[in-house]
């Protein structure tokens, strides 16, 4: 006879505001042995906060912390054996909770398995134990509604795209889609907005910084008297050009 | 004085599974007046049935009926002149709605602003009422997570395309992303086939029908023995290659 196994969860806790997490989300939560989120050294993790309220006192709290806090070109080898490192020792000692038979609640904000750092314990894990993955409402989504702005209808061919793409590049996939969103906007300001003008989507870009949250700022993009921005703003450019 | 005003809350109720609402959605449901929705003609509401439970009693159901049963050509004039008047009586009659203080609901699966049908009522009423988006989570999170499927990571471009589109365009788009969603696959099927090929992407292609249904079904879609597939399939082509 085997030992109770225990079983990996995925949780997406939404876009920011702590109302947006799911119905599902929040029983889970509230039924966890032990829960894990990921977070810059010295930082509090963002999706631990938005979950707090629903965590059974007493759980077993599991930060992982970044190994890096400045940024390596995430081409260099250095970058990702350091980072490799780092996800499988994480996912060592989630497997020792495993194990153990207890249930294990990784946090994500907005989406598990789209651009959620959750996707590399579950690589390392899901084909050895039972794992569940419970969908959040994205980042973006967040950011759409909170501006009020249709983003995609019908037809409409819609990318996202990280700023950090060549300003040619980005101008060409602009070019070519009918809704786009870019994430990582931070110093690639100055380049996107240039790659918007060439694509002529300037005109219709809206620039956003923490989308969910009370203190949200938005604006179009060509009103925006600087390039200053965070890493993680982001601009929607709407579809829906052709509206019946 | 002027009287009340009322409030258009357009609310995403999440993939399918009811569970998947958020918790803003099923309180903000439990608090309306009025729950509009849109169904074919002759046919039930998903997004109603999902909403149900969280209804009060005595709520004032609109039923918005599209106009059309058959699929026209989207581009042609009929089609267009036919929906359009569609979506404006259903915004005049929500309009008296709100011109009563009225809270109106409109129900959408998945996130409003995303390929919603809400967003031809929020263009004709957002201006001139107040209005809310309540973010839910999309058809294509939903199918992605129950197949325990990361799609995108990192600085991956991706893109979601309608099957509708000419054989050539689609095997381009795709090649030309990381990760793609193909929505709308139903008789496209086998043209869909052809340009995965074309692209490079067929065996990384996951069939989906009915992502977070309890009869889902999903399998590589090199193994489907056959292209019978229904409107609302998708295929899901995950990015992610140069994973740490």
């Amino acid at each position: 006879m085997s030992a109770a196994i225990g079983k990996l969860i995925g949780v997406g806790v939404g876009p920011g505001d702590p109302d947006l997490m799911t119905l599902k989300a929040a029983r889970i939560l509230g039924a966890a042995d032990v829960v894990a989120f990921f977070a810059k050294t010295g930082h509090s993790s963002h999706a631990r906060t938005i979950a707090a309220p629903h965590l059974r006192a007493g759980i077993v709290e599991l930060p992982l912390h970044y190994p890096l806090t400045t940024e390596l070109p995430s081409c260099s080898d250095a970058y990702r054996d350091a980072l490799e490192a780092f996800y499988d020792d994480a996912a060592t000692t989630i497997e020792g909770h495993l194990k153990a038979g207890r249930a294990v609640v990784v946090l994500s904000e907005g989406d598990p398995l789209f651009y959620g750092s959750y996707m590399h314990l579950h690589a390392r894990l899901a084909g050895r134990y039972e794992a569940e993955i419970v969908a959040g409402v994205s980042g973006m989504s967040g950011c759409w509604s909170a501006a009020g702005l249709p983003i995609a209808q019908g037809d409409d061919v819609f990318t996202v795209l990280p700023a950090t793409l060549p300003e040619a590049e980005l101008a060409r996939r602009l070019a070519d889609a009918d809704a786009a969103v870019v994430m990582k906007v931070g110093r690639h300001l100055p380049k996107l907005r240039r790659a918007l003008a060439c694509s002529g989507r300037l005109d219709r870009a809206i620039y956003v910084e923490r989308g969910t949250m009370a203190d949200a700022r938005m604006l179009p993009l060509a009103a925006k008297p600087d390039d200053e921005a965070p890493y993680f703003a982001v601009v929607l450019v709407p579809g829906w050009e052709h509206r019946p």
